[in-house]
């Protein structure tokens, strides 16, 4: 690079830190000094290395950023606006309610992918994105900045793993080491054969480099351009607040703003000492390729998918027909892609490795980097399904969590899917039983959340969830189950069925899943009794049929009562509450309410309540 | 060790093979091939290595063992029999309703000292008695096995940082690599020295042996003791179903049991052909030390704590007034422990930290190895403070989750506390708002859920929850907010406030945490409408003041109003909802309900619908 060059990239990494600072001050809160530690690198990166469009952010050969430190968000948003994206006194909205410069990045900005700020997602956003360019057939590269502190996260740790499984030589890492955390000095400070000895035992290419040299930089990301085989992670040494010598290396200045007035315009006087004259920013590098992924307007031809094809009186999983369906979708849909945790060969996504091995990413047991690697491959244009059993989807709580954040948009199509649900899985016992798992999934805004009962249903709503816009989440079961719907029957989003009724039925029962059954059982009880009840399979549990419901609510006495294989909290019952709460109808809720334990389906199923023999005993004591 | 004892131990392991192989072909399921990889490696454990009294597992001076490869249970439940705590034919029966012998362990079991079987969690958990050998000064050691496959959960390396940075010598990990996964082989199949190169990486004395020589594996177990300032994991190369050669090394027999007849009778019978004539199994050891922490009926004396102190008009944040309270509490409590995850100067944790340093666990950015850490100090005795951001403890849900089970005899006295919870946290942004904290802790079975909204009533909760017998969450909140209570109230868990009321009240208000000033506002607004309202702090989410809130929506024309800084899911209206239901009284809920972003508080929450001007509109348009 031509002296001029790197003259003006030093410079860059000065102004990056002066508006850093000014839109911190402005905004009286953020991370300037974390920002400050990598302000070389964030230059040298953008205006040196990577090659993009910084009109269009979401070109699909564009390089990616994903700044997995999400905290130096400021830093971002100014290399952007150096790039020309926005005007640079926009920084100066940082953190207001009006701008979509956020505390830390959403994807309601155009150059954001994945929303960052909870440590170790965006290493494992990375992945996908990585993923996401054989995918599509781009050479385009994946860079993620990340933090010393942050590499305590697992998740960066899984990620690691997973990068070298796929060989990810299209990603490079960047680990700012400014050797300080929140509240105290990270455990490695500045030991950086330390943390190199941890990269290269992973498999990494490793690099150590001075975080604040321009060539030193450079030169490693060209290193990493070269490296084959393996994914590269840079360590770079760096100073916390590097440039402001009253804050530099400093103890108590995490997350703080300097103070406007004479705090901040010293710091910014001291930072403008620093630039040279005769700089000459480099141009930014065009994206190299032309990707032959799919076209903007592609739309699958759902009328080519396989439709169901179940004999009357069979029994079938409704976990098995998921994965026969995602084999299915996969055929009319080329961006549909699957993700495994090694349980394949039970959640049955093994239907769909066998036809589209390309198009099946294995994880091994590392469920936070399947679900994180999803939310990269989805934010590139994959409607990526990612799945295992439904009670280890809580070990990417926090990743589902931010996957609601990355739907901002309402296009990031992360499809969960969590299958042996509730007591009904059996003598595994407890820890394998995901009884709060619906909870979860209506806790993130706009997802579906969906619970098929049969193999006709499931299939359906695999295509369903697969067209939904955004995030999704179905729930599916270990035990086989009888086929109830006839083969054309169809499931929207949002919908329900009644499955019995009459003129006078005394309460409606709603049940998903396996408790559907166990419903359709007590109504044949309570028939032979002379005591009809409305029957509902809410396979839609958010957004629950609150119309439907309420109309049998109102035409069976008021009386409603749910019953379902899960917690009482979040779920079935409580969607299904505040659903007919404004009709002035209330629930009696049917659940399970205390730590289960192993033993065969059906038995647990009745001591813990939710049998048909508990739902005839609770019709009864209302009736 | 003798020759008849090593020969004693090597038919040990194939009677513990046979057990396996029996107990699960009874139960028709389970994971035999996984308990016969470990055969060697758990008899020398118990026989040959671990100093405990089998008559009494939870003599504080035992060593702990932790089965972190969960699925092996019968192999433990087996050794178990072996030493004599139960009769060898109770393994048969394993995974029935009527016998705590569970699918993976549980604290059902005297002998089991957190639940396992999902993997990852073990060797956290692990860590945490480790520390606890120290708090109770016993020179007890802590070995726990993990599985090859499991290595790739990252919480595994999380533990390992853990374990490094409190230089844990007493804690022994043994790596079952049997290179075999559920649905394929694992990623590094029997690459041992790329597994020792990770462990050794993250500054652990690594050993490779023959997972099935006993005479090794002793010799290892030595070493590991012998070995000071860093804990040590001993890498056991080993084959999945081991001694019987139709399944030695091969896909397809994870999880699977023999079948009854034929299939199983052949196995038992090669096995049976490797015992060998002259064993003698050697003693057990017995512990080693008597330790100097807490006697069995150990009391703190709470009257000696001091009280609050706060005076009138001033401001306290409840994330303070915790701190504050935490320190106090430490003061009269030697069970009291603090684990953080690097923002204890935010979450005020490093108030206790300054008091009892000996007694704080630094975790730096890892929320898993937190929680996992505190259920191993909790299960041996200690009340352990595990506190982040309440948004990064959904990064520990799943460990949360099997907290809840680890609490089975609720006596794991877990007390998670999350800050900076919900929008009121303002321009920091949505991704460090927890939303959903309160549905993933009242999904817990049996776990206190405690909101307070105030600094005097934060202290006085603070020692509620630590007296509260097993799992307790608290939430605090960020922004000062003023005391309103005065400080020799008392709040006992399952109760709730009654702060404004009227003979005519058209509207119950019911708010927790940042709410309730805001229910209070929207009382001033409205009085001076001269429109009454009753206005209730919920400060016990779980459970919930039922009965207290019947009353006052039964006196208040039926008309419940919730108000919360969370999601509509599983929350606070939730749990008002289903407790007044059975009185016939429906909720309307005032939640957020959309990704919410950054911003100033007071601007966010009426942005997103719980202001108190809101609440004057709900109450206008119900009234």
């Amino acid at each position: 690079m031509k002296p001029e060059s790197i003259t003006a990239l030093k410079n860059l990494a000065t102004e990056l830190r002066i508006d850093s600072i000014q839109s911190t001050t402005e905004a009286g809160s953020g991370h300037p000094t974390t920002c400050m530690s990598a302000a070389e690198i964030i230059a040298t990166l953008f205006f040196g290395e990577m090659r993009f469009d910084p009109k269009n952010p979401q070109n699909p050969d564009n390089d990616r950023f994903v700044l997995s430190k999400g905290h130096a968000a400021p830093i971002l948003y100014a290399a952007w606006a150096h790039a020309g994206l926005f005007p640079r006194k926009d920084l100066l909205t940082l953190r207001r309610l009006d701008s979509d410069l956020e505390g830390h990045p959403t994807p309601r900005l155009s150059f954001v992918d994945v929303a960052t700020g909870s440590l170790g997602q965006g290493i494992c956003a990375a992945v996908g994105t990585a993923l996401n360019a054989r995918r599509i057939g781009s050479d385009y590269r994946t860079y993620v900045l990340l933090g010393d502190g942050e590499s305590a996260e697992g998740s960066v740790w899984e990620a690691a793993d997973v990068a070298l499984y796929h060989r990810l030589d299209n990603l490079c890492g960047i680990v700012d080491v400014n050797a300080l955390g929140q509240s105290r000095h990270t455990q490695f400070e500045h030991h950086m054969d330390a943390i190199a000895a941890r990269w290269n035992a992973f498999g990494w290419h490793t690099l150590i480099v001075d975080g604040h040299d321009v060539e030193a930089l450079l030169h490693a990301f060209a290193a990493a351009r070269a490296a084959k085989n393996n994914p590269t992670m840079i360590l770079a040494r760096t100073i916390k607040g590097k440039g402001v010598s009253a804050v530099e290396g400093k103890d108590g200045w995490h997350g703080k703003a300097f103070k406007k007035g004479e705090e901040a315009d010293k710091a910014i006087a001291e930072l403008k000492t620093h630039l040279q004259p005769g700089g000459v920013l480099p141009d930014i590098a065009a994206p190299a390729s032309k990707s032959h992924g799919e076209a903007p307007d592609y739309s699958p031809d759902y009328s080519k998918m396989v439709p169901p094809t179940y004999k009357p009186g069979e029994q079938v999983a409704t976990r098995e027909a998921w994965g026969t369906a995602l084999a299915k979708l996969g055929a009319v849909d080329s961006r549909v892609v699957a993700l495994d945790a090694d349980v394949g060969n039970s959640t049955f996504s093994d239907r769909f490795e066998k036809v589209f091995p390309d198009r099946f990413y294995q994880n091994f047991i590392a469920e936070q980097v399947m679900v994180g690697a999803a939310m990269g491959l989805a934010a590139r244009g994959a409607i990526a399904f990612a799945t295992t059993f439904a009670c280890f989807l809580a070990r990417a709580s926090d990743f589902i969590r931010m996957a609601g954040l990355s739907n901002a948009r309402h296009q990031l199509n992360v499809k969960l899917t969590g299958s042996h649900a509730g007591i009904s899985i059996g003598e595994d016992g407890p820890s394998q039983m995901a009884l709060e798992d619906l909870a979860m999934t209506r806790a993130v805004p706009d997802c579906a959340v969906i619970y098929p009962c049969d193999a006709v249903s499931t299939e359906r709503l695999v295509v369903e969830m697969s067209k939904y816009h955004g995030l999704a989440y179905m729930r599916t079961s270990r035990p086989k189950t009888d086929i109830i719907y006839s083969l054309d029957e169809q499931f929207p989003i949002g919908g329900s069925k009644v499955l019995r009724q009459s003129a006078n039925d005394v309460a409606t029962v709603v049940g998903a899943g396996v408790t559907v059954f166990q419903a359709l059982k007590a109504y044949d009880l309570l028939k032979a009794q002379n005591i009809n009840i409305r029957v509902i399979d809410a396979y839609s549990v958010q957004p629950v049929d609150a119309a439907g419901l309420v109309a049998a609510g109102k035409a069976t006495g008021g009386r409603i009562i749910t019953v379902e294989d899960h917690y009482h909290v979040g779920g079935l019952g409580d969607a299904v509450a505040e659903g007919v709460a404004s009709a002035g109808l209330t629930v009696e809720r049917m659940a399970v309410r205390e730590l289960p334990r192993s033993g065969q389906p059906n038995e647990l199923l009745d001591r813990f309540g939710i049998s048909a023999k508990h739902i005839v005993d609770a019709v009864r004591k209302s009736a």
